[in-house]
């Protein structure tokens, strides 16, 4: 893919890992990870409150050995903690009494597939709506082309997700020194316009707000949909994601 | 997935092939394929012009045998007719003239994949806005569920396809017997929405519609984005594509 003016970097937009290998961008690129009702946000929320860095693991077994020595660790399944962790994967779980200084050892099978997936990018940083400005402020000083890649939910595409992409789409635009020629970018663009005006109100119609509230996990909602509360850009090095915000 | 309401069907989308084993949608469905700027559109306006059946084949070596008994061949790579082929996969290329009345071998390594991919589907209809409405008229006397499935260019999202998908969804929503509870039919509805006052200037954003512009291609668009200008709906039967329109 080109870009019509050479100086400018690409934009691509991902709507799910499967998807990945598609992707038409192959060098000089970030990841940005978007998961708004489960991990990135979280993630975010976390560095918000002061955690030090966070190990993600794949397995429940690594988990329960960090944990044994004294990590503090996050997991969950189908949304729920489990019994041997600290916390589950909703952003209010990561408060800074519990968190500040420390490392947060974080279990996610989605997640650390995700980022095995995303391995050859430059960087891969977390994006959520609440570190949107602080995340394209980095991404415009980083100076690369950027995938943002979707989680999905269970692979399929889902709208909050798609609806991150089309807002940091555009806030990277709007900077001038990116463009795009990709269909999913263009389609989240138009969704984030469509949801914009009531960004609440749009999300009703998303699949993973009902499974949430059947969860009674739906009241982490409207923090998750709200714009630029923190300046952190966790970004995934070796094997920990630290704060790189500028 | 459950409806709501137990008698309705239930609509999902599902934007690439790839990502069509995650169809939640596991049985009494109906599959429709959407490749408007190629194979659907085209081999809908086959059968508008006469065409007795279409033999899918996924080699240019079984295309050439069949050419080599006195077959019809429709056969492209990358938009461009191939040599040894009477048609490309434009929808222009099948005038009444050509192919009233006649069988033609339809070579297409898209196609016939997504055949194989939704060979556990009750039917595969073929989906074009140039058969919107006969479509849906089918589709609601068939009374099962529907799964729209978007062949994408290479696997990924495509605005084109993601549009069709949004109008079947309206059209099947508004005969009163379908819901949907899938975020890509959500997502599909609202981008139709966007494009519909003005669907030949939407799709100049579309990613696949300039490089047919350099192909030389492109006068198929107009063409190919009006709405319900044929009453046939082919379906795939056994090895062929017939007309069952109702």
């Amino acid at each position: 893919m080109k870009t019509t003016a050479k100086s400018k970097h690409c934009i691509e937009v991902c709507f799910s890992p499967k998807l990945f290998p598609e992707i038409v961008i192959r060098e000089n690129y970030i990841v940005v990870l978007v998961d708004i009702l489960r991990a990135t946000t979280s993630i975010c929320a976390a560095f918000a409150n002061g955690v030090k860095n966070i190990l993600p693991v794949a397995t429940l077994e690594e988990a329960k050995i960090l944990k044994s020595k004294g990590f503090l660790v996050a997991s969950e399944q189908d949304g729920k903690k489990l019994d041997f962790a600290d916390f589950g994967n909703s952003a209010f779980n990561f408060s800074r009494e519990a968190i500040e200084g420390k490392t947060v050892v974080y279990c996610t099978t989605n997640g650390t597939r995700a980022l095995d997936i995303a391995r050859k990018a430059e960087k891969i940083a977390m994006g959520a709506f609440i570190n949107l400005q602080a995340l394209t402020d980095w991404l415009v000083a980083e100076e690369k082309n950027v995938v943002i890649l979707c989680s999905g939910w269970k692979n399929k595409f889902c709208l909050e997700d798609a609806l991150f992409a089309g807002a940091l789409t555009e806030n990277l635009l709007d900077r001038g020194g990116f463009a795009t020629h990709c269909d999913s970018a263009v389609a989240a663009l138009d969704l984030w316009h469509v949801a914009q005006p009531d960004i609440l109100g749009y999300i009703e119609k998303a699949a993973h707000r009902h499974r949430l509230k059947m969860l009674e996990l739906d009241d982490v909602i409207p923090f998750s949909f709200t714009l630029s509360t923190t300046s952190v850009v966790p970004v995934f090095e070796g094997k920990e994601i630290v704060n790189v915000a500028i």
